[in-house]
């Protein structure tokens, strides 16, 4: 069966997997990335993994590659990671397999494929929630890279203009209170679960720091409405997996902080872990 | 010499006058936006500015009309007015002259004016500041009008989650601190230049509007930056006008809100007032 080579690249794991058009998954796997070891191995990892991807396997014949990373990035070059310390790494460098390769960024690539293979749609903010807090700015069914290919970092915009520090060097910024890292170190909790856990026990500091991160998730989602009227929001990453808990008391603050036009609707994502390997998935089909 | 017909519809002015494809201003009027009068004496005003305008003048021939419009446009159709209290006016309504007609958003047509005649770009805010504050997202080009055609409210963003309440029902607005209908009314003064005056003889309580005025731009600007990665912001309408007074400040408190990303350009815009009749040129030469 036809299908394509794709990994998304993320801070600490590699979900590599064999893609087919329709979006089924053949195969999938994963591998730490080795970020501590320099910008080098990294890339030496993701060659080893492309090569393991693309090797025969009984059926599956793998005709394209693609690559989702952070960072700045064209279809040809990882042009910068803070993440990685790359700075204009041509495509060439990712692999030794004699297939065409496509780069993509790792957060736009997973709000393709939830245009494609998930909710659907033109207009949306993909908004996956994690260690921290990144957007795909979706509009008229492509991702939006913005002048120089930084937009969607709705993860530092200042939702409380004088409020908690956050590592980036701003304060007030929405992942300083809504990214389930922040909600877990808030509480001195391992994780965003264990937080919600507490808060389902009626612990009132817990209580109050979902809260906040919910009255944060609203300003944001509040301040992207009113700029870039879409027509849905897909919460994906791990906190999505709190479901109600997190969505419905988003619906509701985000329609009290409108007042003078609807919400757009408020969604968790229906591919849960795998938007990411998704959208490389969908750049290997674009070569 | 061939032209086109334009209007621009405000609140309180229509600014009409006959646009040459180069963006020359061959001729231009005003006349009284009659809004008290009801829905019906809107359009009948600009009906007949329309046909005041394609009346043959010595060497000008208007070869189609533009219509610059609030609400809720399409080319065809006002859909939607609470200012002049329109639901689905067909653009047939608005003149009988005998010539192609189109309507268009009124700050959206003034943004692509900025683009086409003015500063010029692909990716930009243009960002008008009078009574209140609107915005067109011009994104790869064109102005973005988001799911349903709302894009650009830029001016209700909430920059202080719990600030001052705003005409609109929400609080801590963007326009309840830098409209110049806000600065002016803070300071009880008839308008923002009375209350630069007021800054500039060292008056401290019209200093503290001002900085705050400055701040909540610098906070919207911040927003829009990490979301939409623009390569310039224009600031256009009235407080434009105040220069440098408003752009040094607020250029120095918006790249200090930017801890990880430059800034981008911030300008005033080069069109002055005319900005609105030449988007409403522009749609009558798309016509």
């Amino acid at each position: 069966m036809e299908c394509v080579a794709a990994i998304d690249v993320g801070g600490t794991t590699m979900k590599g997997g064999l893609v087919a058009r329709d979006g089924t998954i053949l195969y999938a796997g994963r591998r730490p990335t080795p970020r501590a070891e320099g910008p080098e191995r990294v890339i030496a990892a993701i060659s080893a993994f492309v090569g393991d991807l693309s090797r025969p396997r009984t059926g599956l014949r793998p005709v394209a590659v693609g690559l989702a990373v952070p960072g700045l990035v064209t279809a040809t070059h990882a042009v910068f990671s803070a993440a990685f310390g790359w700075r204009d790494v041509p495509v060439s460098a990712f692999t030794d397999v004699d297939l065409p390769v496509v780069l993509g960024h790792d957060v736009r690539a997973a709000g393709e494929a939830e245009l494609v293979h998930g909710v659907g749609g033109q207009d949306l903010l993909f908004l996956p929630i994690g260690t921290g807090i990144a957007g795909a700015v979706v509009l008229s069914g492509s991702s939006y890279g913005g002048a120089g290919g930084w937009a969607g970092q709705i993860g530092h915009i200042p939702v409380r203009p004088d409020g908690l520090p956050c590592a980036c060097g701003q304060r007030g910024c929405l992942a300083a209170y809504a990214s389930a890292g922040a909600i877990a170190a808030r509480c001195g909790e391992p994780s965003a679960e264990h937080v919600l856990r507490r808060v389902r026990q009626g612990d009132e500091a817990a209580a109050e720091v979902w809260r906040e991160a919910v009255e944060a998730l609203a300003l944001a989602l509040a301040t992207y409405t009113l700029l870039l009227d879409p027509a849905l929001v897909v919460i994906g990453g791990g906190l999505s997996l709190a479901g109600d808990a997190l969505l419905e008391p988003v619906r509701a603050r985000l329609a009290d902080r409108l007042a003078f036009r609807p919400a757009p609707d408020v969604q968790a994502s229906r591919l849960g872990g795998h938007a990411g390997l998704l959208g490389a998935g969908l750049l290997g089909w674009r070569a």
